[in-house]
Protein backbone atom coordinates (compact mmCIF):
# COMPACT_ATOMS: atom_id res chain seq x y z
CA UNK A 1 0.00 0.00 0.00
CA UNK A 2 0.90 3.80 -1.07
CA UNK A 3 0.11 6.83 1.13
CA UNK A 4 0.57 9.82 -0.33
CA UNK A 5 -0.81 13.39 -1.04
CA UNK A 6 -4.47 13.29 -3.38
CA UNK A 7 -3.89 15.25 -6.96
CA UNK A 8 -6.60 17.10 -8.50
CA UNK A 9 -6.86 13.67 -11.01
CA UNK A 10 -7.64 11.96 -7.96
CA UNK A 11 -10.93 14.02 -6.72
CA UNK A 12 -13.79 11.87 -9.02
CA UNK A 13 -12.62 8.78 -7.15
CA UNK A 14 -12.50 10.28 -4.01
CA UNK A 15 -15.78 12.30 -4.16
CA UNK A 16 -17.37 8.56 -5.53
CA UNK A 17 -15.82 6.91 -2.06
CA UNK A 18 -17.55 9.53 -0.42
CA UNK A 19 -20.98 9.33 -1.58
CA UNK A 20 -20.72 5.27 -1.12
CA UNK A 21 -21.70 5.21 2.07
CA UNK A 22 -25.38 5.44 3.29
CA UNK A 23 -24.93 9.21 5.03
CA UNK A 24 -22.65 10.35 2.44
CA UNK A 25 -24.91 9.23 0.00
CA UNK A 26 -27.49 11.76 0.99
CA UNK A 27 -25.07 14.94 1.62
CA UNK A 28 -22.90 14.25 -1.87
CA UNK A 29 -23.44 15.75 -5.54
CA UNK A 30 -21.38 13.71 -8.25
CA UNK A 31 -22.93 16.25 -10.52
CA UNK A 32 -21.24 19.11 -10.01
CA UNK A 33 -17.36 18.11 -9.55
CA UNK A 34 -16.61 22.17 -9.74
CA UNK A 35 -17.58 22.23 -6.12
CA UNK A 36 -15.28 19.23 -4.90
CA UNK A 37 -12.32 21.56 -7.21
CA UNK A 38 -13.16 24.51 -5.24
CA UNK A 39 -12.92 22.96 -2.27
CA UNK A 40 -9.56 20.86 -3.13
CA UNK A 41 -7.73 23.73 -4.59
CA UNK A 42 -8.18 25.89 -0.87
CA UNK A 43 -7.65 22.50 1.02
CA UNK A 44 -4.26 21.71 -1.14
CA UNK A 45 -3.00 25.47 -0.01
CA UNK A 46 -3.21 25.07 3.54
CA UNK A 47 0.01 23.44 5.14
CA UNK A 48 -2.12 22.52 8.14
CA UNK A 49 -4.27 20.22 6.28
CA UNK A 50 -3.81 16.65 4.42
CA UNK A 51 -5.72 14.99 2.22
CA UNK A 52 -4.74 11.31 1.64
CA UNK A 53 -5.14 8.45 -0.91
CA UNK A 54 -4.05 4.98 -0.44
CA UNK A 55 -3.61 3.13 -3.39
CA UNK A 56 -3.24 -0.59 -3.75
CA UNK A 57 0.13 -2.22 -5.25
CA UNK A 58 -1.36 -1.97 -9.02
CA UNK A 59 -2.16 1.56 -8.40
CA UNK A 60 -5.66 1.70 -7.88
CA UNK A 61 -6.89 4.37 -5.56
CA UNK A 62 -8.24 2.02 -2.51
CA UNK A 63 -8.50 4.31 0.39
CA UNK A 64 -8.70 8.16 1.63
CA UNK A 65 -9.39 10.05 4.79
CA UNK A 66 -8.44 14.14 5.28
CA UNK A 67 -5.99 15.18 8.14
CA UNK A 68 -6.37 18.70 9.92
CA UNK A 69 -3.26 19.53 12.37
CA UNK A 70 -4.74 22.18 14.70
CA UNK A 71 -2.34 24.49 17.08
CA UNK A 72 -4.23 24.87 20.43
CA UNK A 73 -3.57 26.76 23.65
CA UNK A 74 -4.86 24.29 25.46
CA UNK A 75 -2.70 21.21 27.39
CA UNK A 76 -0.10 23.09 27.53
CA UNK A 77 -0.05 24.40 23.47
CA UNK A 78 -0.59 21.69 22.04
CA UNK A 79 -1.20 20.44 18.15
CA UNK A 80 -4.42 17.95 17.96
CA UNK A 81 -4.83 16.26 14.61
CA UNK A 82 -8.48 15.99 13.29
CA UNK A 83 -9.53 13.25 11.15
CA UNK A 84 -12.36 13.17 8.67
CA UNK A 85 -13.58 11.48 5.31
CA UNK A 86 -12.36 8.27 6.36
CA UNK A 87 -12.92 5.72 3.47
CA UNK A 88 -12.27 2.33 2.36
CA UNK A 89 -13.36 1.66 -1.10
CA UNK A 90 -16.46 -0.56 -0.93
CA UNK A 91 -15.10 -4.48 -2.12
CA UNK A 92 -11.79 -3.94 -0.21
CA UNK A 93 -13.27 -3.76 3.13
CA UNK A 94 -12.46 -6.48 5.68
CA UNK A 95 -8.35 -6.42 4.69
CA UNK A 96 -7.16 -4.44 8.08
CA UNK A 97 -6.86 -1.37 5.03
CA UNK A 98 -8.38 0.61 7.91
CA UNK A 99 -5.91 -0.53 10.37
CA UNK A 100 -2.98 0.24 8.08
CA UNK A 101 -4.54 4.12 7.85
CA UNK A 102 -4.69 4.60 11.44
CA UNK A 103 -0.98 3.11 11.73
CA UNK A 104 0.03 5.74 8.97
CA UNK A 105 -1.89 8.54 11.02
CA UNK A 106 -0.73 7.70 14.08
CA UNK A 107 2.99 7.78 13.02
CA UNK A 108 2.41 11.42 10.76
CA UNK A 109 1.04 12.54 14.02
CA UNK A 110 3.85 12.11 15.91
CA UNK A 111 6.17 13.04 13.31
CA UNK A 112 3.90 16.52 12.92
CA UNK A 113 4.69 17.20 16.74
CA UNK A 114 0.81 16.42 17.70
CA UNK A 115 -0.15 14.83 21.06
CA UNK A 116 -3.70 13.84 20.16
CA UNK A 117 -5.48 12.32 17.26
CA UNK A 118 -9.06 13.35 17.20
CA UNK A 119 -12.22 12.35 15.45
CA UNK A 120 -15.99 11.69 15.45
CA UNK A 121 -18.35 9.14 14.34
CA UNK A 122 -22.08 9.71 13.73
CA UNK A 123 -23.85 7.13 16.16
CA UNK A 124 -25.44 5.36 13.87
CA UNK A 125 -21.83 3.73 12.39
CA UNK A 126 -21.71 1.01 14.73
CA UNK A 127 -19.24 -0.93 12.93
CA UNK A 128 -17.48 2.82 12.90
CA UNK A 129 -17.56 2.51 16.24
CA UNK A 130 -16.41 -0.42 16.96
CA UNK A 131 -13.46 -0.10 14.96
CA UNK A 132 -12.27 2.82 16.59
CA UNK A 133 -12.63 1.41 20.26
CA UNK A 134 -10.50 -1.62 18.91
CA UNK A 135 -7.61 0.66 17.62
CA UNK A 136 -7.38 2.13 20.79
CA UNK A 137 -9.79 5.48 20.37
CA UNK A 138 -11.81 6.45 23.82
CA UNK A 139 -15.05 7.91 23.19
CA UNK A 140 -14.78 10.65 26.13
CA UNK A 141 -16.86 13.25 24.29
CA UNK A 142 -20.16 13.70 23.03
CA UNK A 143 -19.92 15.09 19.56
CA UNK A 144 -22.19 17.95 18.76
CA UNK A 145 -22.70 19.55 15.31
CA UNK A 146 -25.17 22.58 14.97
CA UNK A 147 -26.22 23.48 11.27
CA UNK A 148 -26.06 27.42 10.24
CA UNK B 1 -20.06 42.90 25.60
CA UNK B 2 -17.28 43.27 23.26
CA UNK B 3 -16.18 40.36 21.20
CA UNK B 4 -12.30 40.76 20.28
CA UNK B 5 -9.15 38.76 18.44
CA UNK B 6 -7.07 37.93 21.49
CA UNK B 7 -3.56 39.92 22.03
CA UNK B 8 -0.81 38.63 23.84
CA UNK B 9 -1.62 40.90 26.55
CA UNK B 10 -4.90 38.69 27.15
CA UNK B 11 -2.43 35.24 27.19
CA UNK B 12 -2.28 35.49 31.13
CA UNK B 13 -6.49 35.80 31.56
CA UNK B 14 -6.84 33.36 28.77
CA UNK B 15 -4.31 30.65 30.70
CA UNK B 16 -6.30 31.18 34.45
CA UNK B 17 -9.42 30.67 32.43
CA UNK B 18 -8.80 27.56 30.82
CA UNK B 19 -6.53 26.30 34.30
CA UNK B 20 -10.16 27.31 36.48
CA UNK B 21 -11.95 24.17 35.53
CA UNK B 22 -11.56 20.50 36.93
CA UNK B 23 -11.12 19.05 33.68
CA UNK B 24 -8.28 22.12 32.84
CA UNK B 25 -6.81 22.32 36.02
CA UNK B 26 -4.96 19.16 35.15
CA UNK B 27 -3.46 19.67 32.51
CA UNK B 28 -2.46 23.22 31.84
CA UNK B 29 0.46 24.88 33.48
CA UNK B 30 0.47 28.67 34.47
CA UNK B 31 4.67 28.44 35.21
CA UNK B 32 5.46 28.13 31.74
CA UNK B 33 3.53 31.19 29.91
CA UNK B 34 6.42 30.56 26.84
CA UNK B 35 4.65 27.53 25.53
CA UNK B 36 1.32 29.30 25.20
CA UNK B 37 3.35 32.62 23.95
CA UNK B 38 4.77 30.12 21.64
CA UNK B 39 0.83 28.63 20.30
CA UNK B 40 -0.36 32.08 20.25
CA UNK B 41 2.33 33.22 17.49
CA UNK B 42 1.30 29.93 15.85
CA UNK B 43 -2.79 30.52 15.75
CA UNK B 44 -2.63 34.38 15.31
CA UNK B 45 -0.27 33.90 11.65
CA UNK B 46 -3.18 31.46 10.43
CA UNK B 47 -6.48 33.33 8.99
CA UNK B 48 -8.23 29.70 9.60
CA UNK B 49 -8.20 30.21 13.29
CA UNK B 50 -9.54 32.98 15.25
CA UNK B 51 -8.73 33.25 19.32
CA UNK B 52 -11.41 35.62 20.71
CA UNK B 53 -11.69 37.41 23.91
CA UNK B 54 -15.34 38.67 25.39
CA UNK B 55 -14.59 41.94 27.47
CA UNK B 56 -17.21 43.01 29.80
CA UNK B 57 -18.63 47.28 29.98
CA UNK B 58 -15.69 48.23 32.42
CA UNK B 59 -13.06 46.50 29.98
CA UNK B 60 -12.60 43.50 32.09
CA UNK B 61 -11.83 39.93 30.11
CA UNK B 62 -14.67 37.89 31.27
CA UNK B 63 -14.82 34.98 28.45
CA UNK B 64 -12.92 33.16 25.81
CA UNK B 65 -13.55 30.69 22.67
CA UNK B 66 -11.05 29.29 19.79
CA UNK B 67 -12.99 29.29 16.38
CA UNK B 68 -11.39 26.63 13.54
CA UNK B 69 -12.62 27.32 10.30
CA UNK B 70 -12.05 23.84 8.20
CA UNK B 71 -12.58 23.33 4.31
CA UNK B 72 -13.76 20.10 3.69
CA UNK B 73 -14.53 18.20 0.41
CA UNK B 74 -17.97 16.74 1.88
CA UNK B 75 -21.19 17.88 1.90
CA UNK B 76 -20.47 19.52 -1.25
CA UNK B 77 -16.72 21.42 -0.56
CA UNK B 78 -17.92 23.12 2.90
CA UNK B 79 -16.76 24.81 5.50
CA UNK B 80 -17.49 23.84 9.02
CA UNK B 81 -16.43 25.78 12.38
CA UNK B 82 -14.86 24.02 15.26
CA UNK B 83 -15.19 25.31 18.72
CA UNK B 84 -12.96 24.89 21.11
CA UNK B 85 -11.78 25.99 25.08
CA UNK B 86 -14.93 27.79 25.94
CA UNK B 87 -14.91 29.44 28.83
CA UNK B 88 -16.68 32.26 31.37
CA UNK B 89 -14.57 33.35 34.15
CA UNK B 90 -15.70 31.76 37.31
CA UNK B 91 -17.90 34.58 39.28
CA UNK B 92 -19.39 35.53 35.68
CA UNK B 93 -21.34 32.52 34.98
CA UNK B 94 -25.24 32.50 35.18
CA UNK B 95 -25.13 36.04 33.26
CA UNK B 96 -26.22 34.23 29.83
CA UNK B 97 -23.10 35.39 28.79
CA UNK B 98 -22.59 31.63 27.28
CA UNK B 99 -25.60 32.29 25.21
CA UNK B 100 -24.36 35.64 23.81
CA UNK B 101 -20.81 33.89 22.98
CA UNK B 102 -22.87 31.26 21.01
CA UNK B 103 -24.50 34.04 18.96
CA UNK B 104 -21.78 35.99 17.97
CA UNK B 105 -20.08 32.16 16.90
CA UNK B 106 -23.31 31.52 15.04
CA UNK B 107 -23.10 34.92 13.33
CA UNK B 108 -19.83 34.72 12.44
CA UNK B 109 -19.66 31.32 10.93
CA UNK B 110 -22.44 32.34 8.45
CA UNK B 111 -19.83 35.59 7.49
CA UNK B 112 -17.50 33.16 6.25
CA UNK B 113 -19.47 31.09 4.58
CA UNK B 114 -19.82 27.92 7.35
CA UNK B 115 -22.86 25.35 7.09
CA UNK B 116 -21.96 23.66 10.17
CA UNK B 117 -20.66 24.79 13.77
CA UNK B 118 -19.01 21.61 15.65
CA UNK B 119 -17.64 20.59 18.94
CA UNK B 120 -17.19 18.15 21.71
CA UNK B 121 -17.49 17.93 25.29
CA UNK B 122 -16.33 15.84 27.60
CA UNK B 123 -18.95 13.46 28.60
CA UNK B 124 -18.70 14.32 32.47
CA UNK B 125 -19.40 17.97 31.92
CA UNK B 126 -22.90 17.06 32.70
CA UNK B 127 -23.74 21.39 32.69
CA UNK B 128 -21.86 22.38 29.22
CA UNK B 129 -23.60 19.44 27.62
CA UNK B 130 -27.17 20.35 29.13
CA UNK B 131 -26.00 24.14 27.34
CA UNK B 132 -25.53 23.05 24.22
CA UNK B 133 -28.25 21.02 24.11
CA UNK B 134 -30.86 24.13 25.07
CA UNK B 135 -28.87 26.24 22.13
CA UNK B 136 -29.35 24.34 18.89
CA UNK B 137 -26.70 21.43 19.21
CA UNK B 138 -27.35 17.36 18.57
CA UNK B 139 -25.43 15.05 19.82
CA UNK B 140 -25.71 13.25 16.62
CA UNK B 141 -21.88 11.95 17.01
CA UNK B 142 -19.09 10.02 19.25
CA UNK B 143 -16.08 11.71 19.94
CA UNK B 144 -13.13 10.09 19.93
CA UNK B 145 -9.71 11.09 21.13
CA UNK B 146 -6.47 8.91 21.11
CA UNK B 147 -3.28 10.22 22.72
CA UNK B 148 0.06 10.07 21.04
Amino acid sequence: MIFRKAEKTDLPEIVQMLADDPLGAMREDLQHPEKYEHAFDVISKDANQELIVVESEDGEVIGTFHLTFIQYLTHQGSIRVQVESVRVREGMRGQKIGEKMFQWIFDRAKERGAHLVQLTSDKTRADAIRFYQKIGFVDSHEGFKRPI
